[in-house]
């Protein structure tokens, strides 16, 4: 049986994971494409598959068939893929590791995702994101980490109970300062071992709250006509140089 | 006086540099908000300004006020600014320096932007864009810049071209290969005093027929769980290695 109908109920109800207050709600969300489905079901949180009528995708999890008009409508791309997966959240809430990334409100899907991609190729272990960031689960996120999401562990924690947790466990908290910071590629290798690296919103950095809670402050050094880099970039140069 | 038809000739020619066609036959473009149009007061490049009413900019270049409507009309923003700035494309063709940069067929616009901001800020003297990389005045682009395309020379060649009259000057051109490549952390210093990194699209990277030609093949060490970086990403860990 092929789902045609807009109207189908199931339809109606996966279409409303496009929604953060209905991924919320039902602890839900949609990849797209069949390199995410297939990252989401190595990780064991794939719970269903859409796809189009002639795909060949074997997995062992119910699958369901839906006619391009359907697959367009649960698509949040242009060129609407072959597959998609609803997938289960995993309710994580403890902070793993020595190497650890908080993100303070970031806002730019793109960002979101194109940093975790990078936390993983560097070894980060937890992230962390606080209040106001963009929701893990948005599509351009998901895109954007090229499933990356689902091989580290990201946690949503208030940014002052968490720098309180890391402090608890003698983790010192990086920040960043163009003006009173160290040059990242001076830092000992001791200092590398174990940090929470915390990095702020696109246009007005971390938080002053947060920014007095630092322990040390690092700066990438670059020519004087640039004021600053693309907040993804800034950060995946900083965790580059933690890891050497 | 103020415009406030959309329907002013004036203003549907301005509108029209919104579409790659007619800035290529105008050899015109726009950029919009303040910091945008300073920078390119500055350089020399603004022809005239569009301002709203209340909006205070005093520059020495002819100014037109125009209704919140007809701001609307022009700008690309969901949000657009007080006040966008007509310039004229300079004319540049030639490799100045021994930094180079080549992009071959970038296709996302915030990528090419993000990446010419990293450029400026490792001090690379000269980017090449070679033919089907997205236009360097899509409005796009202009805004991941963060005004950085005024500081740098930008130029758009052939790719094979390109690569021959760097050759000539005996430039050494560096690619990437993640399993036949050489760490980018142990280049020597004259390694880094002269080269033309070449970077490509997002899904194929450099096409095959530049790749042969380079002469060196780097790559950036990272998590085996991480088949590659975002271009933008790797593009700017690689220049800040080679700025050291």
């Amino acid at each position: 049986m092929i789902i045609t109908s807009l109207e189908n109920n199931k339809i109606k109800s996966i279409s409303k994971l496009n929604k953060k207050k209905y991924r919320d709600i039902e602890a839900k969300f949609i990849v797209e494409g069949e390199h995410l489905v297939l990252e989401a079901y190595k990780k064991g949180c794939l719970e269903e598959v859409l796809m189009l009528e002639n795909y060949q995708l074997k997995l062992n999890i119910p699958s369901t068939l839906v006619s391009k008009e359907v697959m367009s409508k649960l698509s949040e791309l242009d060129t609407p893929s072959n597959i998609i997966g609803i997938c289960k959240k995993e309710d994580k809430n403890e902070i793993i590791g020595n190497k650890i990334l908080i993100l303070d409100e970031i806002q730019d899907p793109g960002n979101l995702g194109t940093i975790i991609r990078s936390a993983v190729a560097f070894n980060i272990e937890t992230i962390i994101l606080t209040e106001n960031t963009v929701d893990l689960y948005n599509s351009k996120v998901i895109r954007a980490t090229q499933g990356m999401l689902f091989h580290i562990n990201i946690i949503s924690m208030n940014g002052l109970i968490a720098i309180k947790k890391l402090k608890e466990k003698n983790i010192p908290i990086y920040g960043t300062d163009v003006n009173n910071g160290s040059n990242v590629c001076n830092l000992t290798k001791e200092e590398k071992e174990k940090f929470a690296l915390v990095m702020g919103n696109e246009g007005n950095g971390v938080r002053p709250i947060i920014k007095d809670l630092c322990d040390k402050n690092l700066y990438i050094s670059m020519n004087k006509n640039v004021e600053s880099l693309n907040v993804a970039i800034a950060t995946s140069i900083l965790l580059y140089e933690l890891g050497r």
